[in-house]
């Protein structure tokens, strides 16, 4: 089923068309209210009326996460706060956060996104969403929740934690769907398995994760543990949250909801707009935000994206899932390396468990690399010959993927930290100490 | 401001008809639909046609806590669970929660009830809601979210906990309405304090509060240490969530939404209801709810009820604010004590903290009640002698107030447990131990 055939089977060029004259519009709104893209705008002398075609885009400044925190806290808000009704924050770690206010018109926005998506996924009114991201300042929670309810199906806005209460309420409410960070979809897995719970027996359809990176692996490992299709979704609180883009019964790629949020690939060296099918960092503009309008926001996230005619018959622009961050990027030896390239490599032998860390030491002056994976507990409580084996395919499948040679250890089941709320922490690095 | 005038100063007489039409309208529904009432009015032998007049509803029987856990989970439903778009439990602190299902009417009208509580304690569409009650199974965060919505202000989920953070947003987003628990509000102002930020600096013009009972001289401490008005907001999961009820800004009371909560008032042992201005257990029953009629439902919070026309201009029902719950009563010697009547007399006598714990041992026979509760800090650290008199008033007051004796014990500032997140535990009970 399709939520809006209208707009998500659009022929390119239809679509082209009413992207332009949003992008007028939003460039036109920022230039006359928002006094960061009037400054920005004017000291690159490049203004609405220069935007007579897409590609006029590239004249425009990017704006960067650094630009948000400067205009820190509603610097960005297009709109009296009157009309602003609800406020979102990333995590901000360091310093202060970066905001994003939503009018009503862009809640409306952000559950029609999601709505769309979660049709895709084969999700409906008979539909029971079991939703683990967090609802707070984050945006997590609430694109899932806006969205299951447009869609008209039952939203249980459990959040995060709580793995026994999650589990006696996918058996008891009969939950169709599951929204969870991998890492903590792995944990739940665990749980339910110790609990002797086989999620194969419960009434689960599908899975939407997101918020975390992942690879195809680790994809496969949460479908076999959970037995259904897990689909990805993609956002930023920076554009709107969780539902920018969402992947199709495919598997191959996730269709932007390109109406709302218009992609380019750039070289992040260079800034120059990437032909299609090639890697770089992606770059947003949100061609609808009313409260806070966004343009040519770079996003750090690496992927690429690629029209073309989609097997699920939408015609949306695709994206590849994320691949990697352009900060999340290790220099290792000289070498740039993606824990997403270790990940892969890893799960792609036999007798692991997908539960590892990767540890950067320098003891001396060149960098050494410790993965530690936890090995699967029939292999290594019954089988420790064999562990020597794993553990040199290991080593030389990372070797293959990055490269470089790594020292892998095999440790023993459930005895790395496990993610009971928020994202995996996947990388330690202590060459500096 | 008032934000429906036409329900809100109703007559009384108008306000009976439309009840009585819905009671009508909700009975036939839930005889109809849920084989939970076909099979209790059936038996009871009272039919949809016996309620001709208000008094009528004496006819039906009552729905407890235990029956809605005995239709786990989603027995009490009225509508196919294709209607319902969101769940929510209470907290389930033994065996199975109860269940409350919401469809996209019952989530409006929930917000329409907020939006005109808010509006009542002057907030509106340039206000913005600080909401740190909790988001989740839990309906505390959702009834201020979607009425805050509703009425076009901004709010910033932020939930429970992360003070520092909740400080620093008060300060950049210019809170001007805070919604927390009393507990966690005092927590909030004595961290505050620790920091040197003074509320009085900040933006703040009201606070919202409910989730637990507090006294009079609770909210007193309250409204002195934030320096603005801080209103009641009542409700239950069951019935709908936080927004049954709300203060007005004559703070003697809070006007009941009957227009969709007819409220009795009962004697909690013979059943029969109470005159109006009598304490007794408050009884529910939400006329207009669509996923999950509830007729009759016993709350166990102790209030009254009482028509009159209240100074701000509103005709609806007014309760006082809740007194206790009849299963939160304590039989100590033989004597019953509500933990509210130990609160009042504490915080009735200058010198202390309203941080205190309720300890009930059982040393030989006899029960024995220790208070402990903090000193303020200078009278702890700088005035030794004033403590003696201090505990002796206290112990006094508390004997005025409930008829029993206790040991009062003046402990250092700062050392009985602040809660981050969610209620208070005030009674520690170890005389079966
Ligand atoms: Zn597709
Ligand atoms: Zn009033």
């Amino acid at each position: 089923m399709i939520w809006d055939k209208d707009i998500e089977c659009l022929t390119h060029e239809e679509m082209q068309e009413l992207q332009l004259k949003r992008l007028q519009d939003v460039v036109t709104r920022a230039f006359n209210e928002v006094p960061y893209y009037h400054e920005r705008y004017s000291q690159a002398e490049v203004y609405p009326e220069d935007i007579q075609t897409l590609d006029d885009i590239e004249k425009l400044p990017f704006t960067t996460k650094t630009d948000l925190r400067a205009s820190y806290p509603f610097g960005l808000f297009a709109v009296p706060q009157k009309e602003i009704v609800e406020i979102h924050t990333s995590s901000g770690t360091t310093g202060k956060p970066t905001v994003s206010g939503y009018t009503k018109e862009d809640l409306d926005i952000w559950g029609e996104v999601v709505a769309r998506g979660l049709t895709m996924m084969g999700v409906g009114e008979n539909d029971i969403i079991q939703n683990t991201h967090g609802y707070g300042l984050f945006t997590g929670g609430f694109g899932v929740h806006y969205g299951g309810q447009k869609i008209g199906a039952t939203v249980i806005p459990i959040s995060t934690g709580q793995t026994l209460r999650q589990i006696e309420l996918m058996q008891d409410f009969n939950t169709s769907m599951l929204i969870f960070t991998p890492s903590y979809g792995l944990h739940l897995a665990e749980v339910m398995k110790e609990k002797g719970v086989d999620p194969k027996d419960l009434n689960l359809k599908v899975i939407g994760f997101g918020s975390e990176a992942w690879t195809d692996e680790m994809r496969e490992k949460i479908e076999e543990k959970f037995g259904v299709p897990a689909y990805n979704i993609y956002g930023l609180t920076e554009v709107i949250g969780p539902g920018v883009a969402m992947e199709c019964p495919e598997q191959n790629g996730l269709h932007i909801y390109e109406d709302h949020f218009y992609p380019e690939i750039i070289d992040p060296k260079t800034h120059k707009q990437l032909p299609e099918g090639k890697n770089g960092e992606l770059v947003l503009t949100a061609l609808t935000r009313v409260g806070m309008p966004l343009i040519r926001f770079r996003t750090k996230d690496i992927t690429n994206i690629r029209h073309e005619t989609c097997g699920c018959g939408r015609t949306l622009v695709k994206m590849d899932k994320i691949s990697g961050r352009t900060d999340d990027m290790l220099k290792i030896k000289g070498v740039s390396v993606f824990p997403s390239q270790i990940e892969k490599a890893l799960l792609s032998i036999k007798g692991v468990e997908p539960h590892y860390q990767i540890i950067l030491t320098r003891p001396d002056i060149l960098d050494e690399i410790e993965i530690k994976v936890e090995a699967s507990p029939e292999i290594f409580f019954d089988n420790v010959k064999e562990l020597i084996g794993i553990r040199d395919k290991l080593a030389q499948a990372i070797h293959d993927e990055i490269g470089l040679r790594v020292n892998v250890t095999l440790v023993e089941p459930k005895t790395i930290d496990r993610v009971e709320s928020g994202k995996a922490k996947r990388v330690i690095d202590n060459r500096g100490k």
